[in-house]
């Protein structure tokens, strides 16, 4: 939660000229979202989130995300839409940053989820994948597998001192991945950050997504992995089978898995569980002086690729494979 | 700018139960304020800032801000109004802190203050004097001259590694503030932190003044070197006497000055500069490992602290004693 870069008032009245939005009446840096600055921005016109993009997101990637949100905003799914000034553009420039204006979307996140948002949850991924299945653009998943060994070469001499045995826990892993690693599975758009702080809920029912820069092309049941870490531990790290059954089933109702999907799950599991350890444990050894995010304990997806190792079968998840295909 | 504390949705909305605000539809963190969590909170009854209060905010003192708040509202000051609850009370408690919810004001903070936008502080400090004359409940200033030599003490053995000479020159104003403070001036509520980020501007004129948790009863003049300090000096550390013309000028306007409050104006800007300069070496040095907030420069307040002791009279910040003066 941060806010790198602040904004002007004369900057950023020059910047809104560019759109049918009326006059500025507040702007509020929000601590959400690690990598980039967000403001709050009320006009005359309404309220709307602005995104100044910091330089961990890379520029190339951006005509991606934003019209990935066009796209599926298109076909129904509940997302913030880019704004397009009065030229039809969504990217421009503000305080030296690739900008942009989305709408705003109303809900909270959860931050202690139940079973029936672990539902919402795995119906709203099955809908995006849907809605994302014609669109055209590609991006690579640079954090997939082999994303992930020049991660470990960057941190595995401090691995143990985070943990001990972590480093040889991830070596393990990481060759045993790289060498079984599914690559025939379907593939389309991920979402590959469903988190819950990603994911809005008003008045019992999810109301929207959002964050999608790090959506890219990749293995569908991939994001269902993701999900499964995201959203069906409880805070002391135990699996619950009753979360997993609730995404997994509604999942499947929407976009029914293949056998070959089912049989790779564990597979996927402990590749997402591994992604986000790595990413934690770079960030966690790293952390600049001075730092305005604190960093989040690699622990808990240590803990969490452990579970997915003894893992036999969906089964494990809470429920029999073939309830989950069509 | 942090969020130290996070709220879930479920105590959020037993919290706001008690109020008229209708059904919470989003709040958000957001990146303003130093000393305590805020959010932006959108119900069905409109928007709102929420504030829950941090260790460094003495709870015996929110009745005074919040009341003060309300008093100068009532008065026609355009600030923050707190809301109460159907029982008529103002302060709860969320999250385990001492929580409060105010009315949202519409406006933007200045980053780059003209000599226009100093003239409009100047009126609105004295409106602000005058509304506070009939407050009833009084709050020691703790960071007056008799509050700086603690701080002093917890930070001089290190004050020459941030600069050479540091040391040596705070004490020797420490000791001429302590010895020649004027004390017979008159009184009332000061705002005590009226920097630009808690000053907002619509449309050119100002719209309104915040983040009243520095407010105490002390000597009224002192927040007009305040000000001084806070609007007008350039990014280079200059002093700019169109500025500091344009200030004085409105405040008195307002409220005439006093001869006796003329004279002592250096005196106060040097306690002034010496009072930011102090708070701001100490948390320079006290900085804890993960810090989410990182702190200002004390060089600034050195260099306008070593204006001020070359400053012979009220004349040198840019206007005649006699245009200051009923």
């Amino acid at each position: 939660m941060a806010v790198y870069t602040d904004v002007s008032v004369e900057d950023l009245s020059a910047f809104i000229a560019d759109y049918d939005l009326g006059e500025l009446l507040s702007y509020k840096g929000i601590a959400e979202g690690v990598e980039n600055s967000n403001f709050l921005l009320h006009t005359s016109g309404g309220h709307f989130i602005l995104t100044l993009y910091e330089k961990r997101v890379a520029a190339g990637d951006l005509p991606f995300f934003l019209g990935l949100m066009e796209h599926l905003a298109a076909r129904g799914l509940n997302c913030p839409q880019p704004v397009k000034t009065r030229n039809g553009t969504t990217l421009g420039t503000l305080a030296g940053r690739p900008a942009a204006i989305v709408t705003f979307l109303e809900g909270m996140w959860m931050r202690r989820p139940d079973a029936k948002h672990c539902a919402a949850v795995g119906e709203a991924l099955a809908n995006l994948h849907l809605a994302g299945a014609d669109f055209a653009m590609k991006r690579v998943n640079a954090l997939s597998v082999q994303g992930w060994r020049p991660l470990f070469e960057n941190c595995c001499d401090r691995a143990d001192g985070v943990q001990a045995g972590m480093r040889a826990t991830i070596e393990q892993e990481l060759a045993a991945l790289e060498k079984s690693w599914p690559r025939d599975l379907p593939q389309g758009v991920i979402h590959a950050d469903l988190f819950p702080d990603n994911v809005f809920f008003l008045g019992g029912s999810l109301s929207g997504l959002i964050d999608f820069y790090f959506a890219c092309t990749d293995t569908l049941a991939y994001d269902v992995a993701i999900c499964l870490n995201a959203w069906c531990f409880e805070p002391d790290f135990s699996y619950n089978v009753t979360k997993g059954r609730g995404l997994l089933q509604a999942y499947a109702r929407v976009r029914p898995m293949s056998d070959a999907e089912l049989d790779a799950l564990p597979m996927l599991a402990r590749g997402s569980a591994l992604r986000f350890l790595l990413t934690r444990l770079v960030d966690w050894l790293n952390v600049p002086p001075g730092a305005l995010v604190k960093p989040k304990s690699p622990q808990e997806y240590f803990r969490k690729l452990r579970f997915h190792q003894n893992v036999r079968s969906v089964g494990d998840y809470g429920i029999a494979a073939k309830e989950l295909t069509a």
